[in-house]
């Protein structure tokens, strides 16, 4: 059995809080939305659980509730974002409604998003281009996490790479940190005292471990591979955009390091190569071909990039959507400060599995 | 000691091999020159080692040695290059060109190659579109080499993903495989009887294995993702360019797959975000500050992305590029057969010691 809320509801309260905090109708509705998407998709990490530290951030003026967005053109398909310290899925909203323009006008977009906060989970904006006809790439910068490859301290964000394209159904949406494995699994083992994957932790001496209590940091992903590509999106989307992350951390004790993200988005118009209708019967046709593959031992299905998460969505939006009690009591104490009401949970009927959540992107 | 042979006559010899096998004399050059950059970097991989392998290509018709490239406007920004099964590093070279072109003229360009054959270290056109000043990204997608997340049949090339950036000396270059580990570390660690690194290749029951004997597939890197953004690369270099690889090979019976290449180069002119001297400064704050992080253990010093290869390739021009007597073997044979000189190795005075190859893309 699983605790629920029906979507509707949730984003209801979820725009609500933060509202109360300050955030316009409009720009809360947004984000309550991102939020909820994650949790539809069961990618905590990423959904209502953060509203605590969101209205933390709002309350110490690190998110900024009424960012003046201020675009620039610097050239006919390329933008740059200045955000205003607004809240991530505010700012990737607009990029992504900015980049549609500039890809139906030229074939061909990049839009920089700088000095905004915590993007949410970065496939929700690569699937809403994909669903537009758009080959989208997107890239997130952070503050330091995970140590470069050869160091023992945080000196980079989980920088994750996602990429979206269209399908006929529900579009190809990838999603990956330049971590080994998500924070948030670190956190879980200290907390089961369960072991970690081999080569996805280091204790505070700079020692490969599998031992959670004595787990430090989370790794990049393949060593110098994951730790190269988190440097080189920092290079991308915050030196482009004139944010730059991590030089400004690192130059700082880790007390004072300031939460802010940048992130670079970049969309091909498929229909400029070839109908729309003749890329996605490709896509479906190679997605047929990887399912027909003999199976490796101890899995049971083969899936395509973001496949897991448009089943959980399709599911919890008639189900509801499935809320631990952990959190659920936090969001108790949320509503009870500032009297937006928390709809109750119900038990589903059924109460189906719930999936393993998508790695996502945990800064 | 080290059996070196100079960069200059290392390359003149390729090129005649090449132009002996039917390619231009303007081709084979640059053809040539991409293999000797990758073997003064020691990725021996994709260097001169290669040319036993083309000269079979070229024999068989798989390389066009004289290719007619065609080059299709799709945007003011945007171009496809139907490249003739043309040689990879003619096809990548002509569209680097046409890259600069675009970025230049728009701010941001992008070029989709489809029907190339290898491309060869694909950080290679990275690397020459930075020292022009573009931030690039490049993508590479090949034929089936390895499995598919949750199967155990070969499904997906081991897709390369390479980004560069300019900087004050030698640009950031970022390369690295869709796979755990590159092929030849595989081959290699069968010969040494070598334990291959946790969870980098599979038996052919499709269990994970350390044993190089028992292993017959390298695996994607980290799995879901490694795998996954290969799948990614192939939808946009294949699909876009109309030359899908994967669903085309795995409709065919693994010996009648024909060997091809797609890529994708994504260029943005930096000098449209900020004035090239700023950028390349805050790329060298922050190599400072990283390089001031604390070792981690069993690591002795941190590297940027493509400094091992460029401190590799300033030793080597000048004490000559290193060659292994197993590549030197092979070069004779082929030079004895068509009667261009082989020019003598000579050992290196010094000997420094070389380094660890660089991760490159083995198909």
């Amino acid at each position: 059995m699983q605790d629920r809320i029906p979507a509707a509801e949730l984003e209801r309260f979820a725009a609500g809080l933060l509202s109360a905090a300050g955030v316009p109708a409009d720009a809360a509705a947004i984000w309550a939305g991102v939020l909820v998407w994650a949790d539809l998709r069961e990618v905590d990490s990423h959904g209502v659980g953060r509203l605590g530290q969101y209205l933390q951030w709002l309350a110490a003026g690190i998110i900024n509730p009424r960012p003046a967005l201020r675009f620039e053109a610097l050239g006919p398909s390329l933008l740059r974002l200045a955000a205003d310290r607004a809240a991530g899925p505010v700012a990737m909203t607009a990029a992504v409604e900015a980049l549609r323009g500039m890809v139906a006008a030229q074939g061909i977009g990049a839009v920089v998003v700088s000095q905004m906060t915590h993007s949410g989970p970065l496939g929700h904006y690569t699937a809403a281009a994909a669903e537009a006809g758009i080959a989208c790439i997107a890239i997130n910068a952070g503050i330091p996490l995970i140590p470069y490859h050869g160091t023992r301290a945080p000196a980079l964000g989980t920088n994750p790479l996602s990429i979206a394209v269209p399908a006929s159904d529900q579009p190809l949406v990838f999603d990956m940190a330049a971590s080994a494995i998500a924070l948030g699994k670190l956190v879980n083992a200290r907390r089961l005292g369960a072991a970690l994957p081999p080569g996805s932790a280091m204790d505070g001496e700079g020692r490969v471990t599998t031992d959670a209590a004595a787990a430090q940091m989370v790794l990049p992903l393949g060593g110098a591979k994951g730790s190269g590509l988190a440097l080189m999106i920092e290079c991308l989307a915050s030196l482009l955009g004139g944010n730059p992350l991590i030089a400004s951390a690192l130059e700082l004790p880790p007390g004072q390091r300031r939460h802010s993200q940048n992130a670079l988005l970049i969309g091909l118009d498929v229909t400029r190569f070839l109908p729309l209708a003749e890329f996605t019967a490709q896509i479906a046709r190679l997605g047929e071909l990887l399912r027909l593959l003999p199976l490796a031992e101890g899995s049971d299905s083969i899936q395509m990039p973001g496949e897991r998460g448009f089943a959980a969505m399709a599911r919890n939006r008639i189900g509801g959507v499935p809320i631990n009690r952990k959190i659920y009591h936090e969001l108790q104490a949320l509503a009870d400060k500032v009297g937006v009401p928390l709809p109750p949970l119900h038990a589903s009927p059924q109460g189906p599995e719930k999936a393993e959540p998508l790695q996502g992107n945990p800064q």
